[in-house]
């Protein structure tokens, strides 16, 4: 008998229909001997409606009645799946988060969880209820009701496999499993059975939101079993894990797109040491995350350095540097929001060059100009204007992914 | 400085304008230098619409998951309306039940408040804070969320109000204080400015649904003082005291109906001691509760007994009375569900025979035919037939709430 852990997100569970078939789902796993504990998340577009009724009334809300407003949702779903489920003839109870003892810290709107106290569970694990509790939320140490910011059911999911030492942490979702690459965008594009921690990190922060990051980073420091399937088709999902059988041989697992990215070049900067701690702690100060950066040698003793930002960021970081122009000293900065980055994830990547230069092959074959280039131990991303991405992606998934071209 | 309990029903938070105008009474109230708690009641239709879902899932959904489903209604309240306080630059915190120390019962969905621990309350209205409670709901000792039932926010206002030793506790409704009759259907009704606890609790279990009984009770055992008034108009409610200015005369308060009501008749019983305790004792262990007893001399030494039940347990009173007719002995039996009680209420009536004199009179004036009466210390009911029941509350207002009429 094993202890699962199953989350359900809020597409899962958006409507009646939806409920009936997440508690299908959850009594088929109790009725093969195991014990399971569920985590929902809040049913569809609630969260965004019970926003929008707050920001009629205030738009600038504490962030913790905010909490108070938002953890309605999740507790809406445990109740109706708990009476579903009773309605089958299981032993059920649902608990909120503070029910559940997810005491976290006292950052409203974006907690982490500093402990669970299991007792509770366990409690009605030993009674064989099937025990839903309320994702996305937990409560501080004043007894005030906090949620844990996006993403947060995936990481109460995992926060509770790792604390209940669970065999398995399933998350469902709307996608049966993690792709090569954007299935609704991409040709081809295959479900990977297997795929390392760190390749799910890098796809996640590339902009394939499968899983969030939190949850992934949490279920690597504690060694939790994840699988990640579709509440709608029941085929077998994709495993996320510390070791993956195909681990020996080079391998890319997938082609990520991300759009929410700006270039900002600074140009003409003095050719001296100092320049880029200058420009990258006044952007860190304001809490402004930088992802590639190039530095080029320029003309005349001067050099260039361009950089990404989140594009929300973007006109911040324009504004910051300009301010700080006599400090930094360069001669002009440029910005282009029209651009994205396309990257290809894979473990041992770093150790077969021949991996990036195929991917750029392919790029150059597709006509697709590339702006910059970065790597790490398991990807390479490219950044290239806004409008070639789509093609992009699909041009070097065919070269890696394709019956013809594929190593994997 | 006085330390004032206020309560807002569903109807004064049904939607944006409404919440914002709840506001704005709370703030005015903390303005004049008042310590504020205000008891919110779930929006509008929410609590319908949250059974109505559960209801679809499965009709016959544990209380407990039903507890844990329709308290999230309350804190929703609670959310918007501190959002709102917020943004009009008032110091506010929302709590839920059970942040708030209502200490229940495990009488899920119909949960009595056992002790209010008042310690988190007591911290914020140090911190000059206006506090917001969701109502209608607690914890117990399991800490599972509980709900109180039918009037339930009235009665966590009230029990707040008692265990803060509040000066006043508001109920806010949508009607702007207890009338003499219900000014919707009877010309002339007026407004009292003051009414006893007992009163209060007969106009409410005939029907004038102003305060729930539980309410009302809690507030005459712990000395509360009550004020009914409206959200909407700004007019000076009905204080609800213990003994009133008026107290000294004979007076009428007001003058109910009540549809909820059925007729039996048992013909042709043994004029021998115990029959009356065998039909009583029988429909006591069914939870059949009897209003109005009558029993009557028959023919040949038989007596008839007739009495009043709620119409819901009409049907099921017979049925039982039926399966035991060899055990009670009795001829026949009769029911009529078309029959509606009429009741006048008012302090030291039992000393003024006259009062009741003159109801019999103006029904007599306007045609009606009695069935049955029933006076207690401070009311007077009769039955009547179900379509005479309107013009009988008029011509008995008529009599005593006229210019010409009246004793008040």
């Amino acid at each position: 008998m094993a202890l699962i852990v199953q989350k359900f997100g809020g597409s899962s569970v958006a409507n009646m229909e939806r409920v009936r078939n997440v508690a299908r789902i959850i009594t088929e796993t109790y009725k093969k001997g195991n014990s399971v504990v569920v985590v929902l998340s809040a049913q569809g577009d609630t969260t965004d409606d019970l926003i929008a009724k707050a920001e009629e009334l205030n738009p600038h809300a504490s962030k913790r009645e905010m909490d108070m407003l938002l953890s309605t949702g999740e507790q809406i779903s445990i109740a109706l799946c708990a009476m579903t489920i009773e309605g089958m003839g299981y032993q059920v109870v649902s608990l909120t988060g503070w029910q559940a003892g997810m005491n976290t810290d006292s950052a409203y709107g974006n907690a982490r969880i500093k402990r669970i106290n299991t007792e509770r569970i366990q409690t009605e694990l030993d009674k064989n209820k099937i025990v839903l509790v309320a994702g996305f939320q937990g409560i501080n140490k004043y007894g005030d009701i906090t949620t844990l910011g996006r993403g947060g059911s995936d990481t109460s999911a995992v926060a509770l496999a790792a604390a209940l030492h669970a065999d398995l942490c399933q998350i469902y979702t709307d996608v049966d499993g993690v792709y090569t690459a954007d299935p609704r965008t991409v040709q081809g594009a295959r479900k990977l059975e297997e795929i390392t921690f760190d390749e799910m990190l890098e796809l996640a922060s590339l902009g394939a939101q499968v899983l969030h990051n939190r949850s992934v980073e949490m279920a690597k420091r504690y060694n939790v079993n994840l699988e990640v399937l579709s509440s709608f088709t029941g085929n077998p999902g994709t495993k996320v894990k510390e070791v993956v059988k195909t681990m020996e041989k080079t391998h890319v697992s997938g082609v990520a797109k991300d759009k929410n990215v700006a270039r900002l070049a600074l140009i003409g900067l003095a050719d001296e040491p100092g320049t880029a701690f200058k420009i990258f702690s006044l952007l860190a100060k304001k809490k402004i995350n930088v992802d590639i950066i190039l530095q080029s040698i320029g003309r005349e003793e001067t050099k260039d350095i361009s950089f990404t930002v989140a594009r929300g960021d973007a006109e911040e970081a324009k504004r910051i540097l300009e301010e700080n122009r006599d400090y930094i000293g360069f001669k002009s900065i440029e910005m282009n929001t029209q651009v994205a980055k396309v990257s290809i994830v894979g473990a041992g990547m770093v150790n077969n060059f021949g991996v990036a230069s195929r991917m750029f092959e392919a790029l150059s074959n597709a006509g697709v100009n590339i702006n910059m280039i970065s790597t790490s131990e398991i990807k390479v991303s490219v950044l290239v204007d806004e409008r070639d991405a789509d093609r992009a992606v699909q041009a070097v998934h065919d070269k890696f992914f394709s019956e013809f071209g594929g190593n994997n």
